[in-house]
């Protein structure tokens, strides 16, 4: 049976001073940014349509993001953020991230993503059979 | 019996045009500025310390945030964020927020914050109850 | 003869918590996203092309900008951004910005930019006869 | 002859895809955030206090700052981002920047900064011959 949820994207992001706040830690905000960049590179590899200025065929929308912060990151650091699929749902599939500090040598927040594939009229499409198998064999790889 | 979720605390805050990604929408992870925006306006009128330089007697800490993306918000439009605490527990409280865009005349997004509070030393503190009753008080306000 | 540098473009942004670094002010950075949006309302009403899909006839480029920072900002504030056009090059203008504090009742920031315009194949374009003359003809407005 | 603008630091940042606007590039205010993370690791390398809590006997403030962008980033791509000395007046000193396309191979963006120091009590200070020997010797490293 297929195994999901393995962390197949990896990523080091090195801290920016200014992504701190006046509490002196990375504001909570950016850590959408850092899983962002994950996400986008996870679709990268499995071909997911991010072309911008034409219509592709399938467009993945965030419908709902979690983050669990487990503890807060200072300047300066480099956190490593990782991205993979845990499950498919008809139209959409939820993403999970996961958040290192180097600094500190432990996860620091992990995060949960729901993605809707839209088709080229904006309309919620089956996640396509292609995709899934793509998918499956990325995590594979994680493994 | 004491009555939450009303939503006693409003902005309204006009969107930036570098707020857009490329996608031509504000990126996801403004929505946590703007509850955050939110949740600190909040905060100053229940009187949580978010003194900056001093030892202040409690700390509120984000725990966990969640976001549900209704529909993609563009320049020019004045977004309206609203916050509220639905529930308490013994050491945490849970706030939600309400984004509305007045272009579209309608809620964009919905959130949710879970907030746990550490006293002086880092260490999680119950929710005192004259914040507990403060709390209440504008709560039934926004009523 | 005409009179430019008279700010006819006005904006009142409330200053976001999350826009303060671990300085406790406003980080620099959002100086630019600031100034941007009101360069982008000016645009809008002189009708310089922002249009992002299609092909604009004319695009502007900042080439160069410049900020004076007067004084710092803090949450809560909300600061008033005025854009102008000071003078005109062959193939650009120059722009100044007027950031102002509501708390401080006064002038916390000065700007400049250069803007250059492109054709639709990328090229330097000289500044439109149509486009200097609205121009000329809001900042006597802006008087 | 002490020999300044050697760019002696230097720090490799990947883009990250929501730093793009709705023009598909970089957005403009970025740039400010990347010199002020090289600009901060300057410091450091120098022992000019940027301790947050505490009360620094000098304080770095940014006066002035200037980018030429040169040609728009996007992603994905990495940036190199160095920090110089340019020159020293009294109170002050201006420092240089340059930023690098590691996909374009090439200057995307320089830029300046004017920074005086502040002593304990918020006035204006001489820059220490410390200060200026350190920052000196770190320039010669850099050539």
């Amino acid at each position: 049976m297929e195994q999901l949820g393995r962390f197949p994207v990896r990523l080091a992001l090195p801290v920016q001073w200014g992504e701190m706040d006046a509490f002196h830690h990375v504001n909570n905000a950016y850590y959408l940014r850092w899983f962002e960049t994950a996400r986008i590179a996870y679709f990268a590899k499995v071909g997911v349509g991010i072309e911008l200025d034409d219509s592709p065929r399938l467009r993945p929308i965030l419908a709902r993001a979690t983050i669990d912060y487990r503890a807060p990151v200072t300047f300066p650091d480099t956190v490593t953020v990782e991205a993979t699929v845990k499950s498919f749902g008809t139209t959409s599939f939820v993403m999970g991230y996961r958040l290192s500090s180097e600094a500190q040598r432990r996860v620091v927040a992990e995060g949960e993503a729901v993605v809707v594939l839209l088709d080229a009229n904006g309309e919620k499409t089956k996640v396509p059979d292609g995709l899934r198998e793509t998918i499956v064999a990325l995590e594979a790889v994680g493994a």
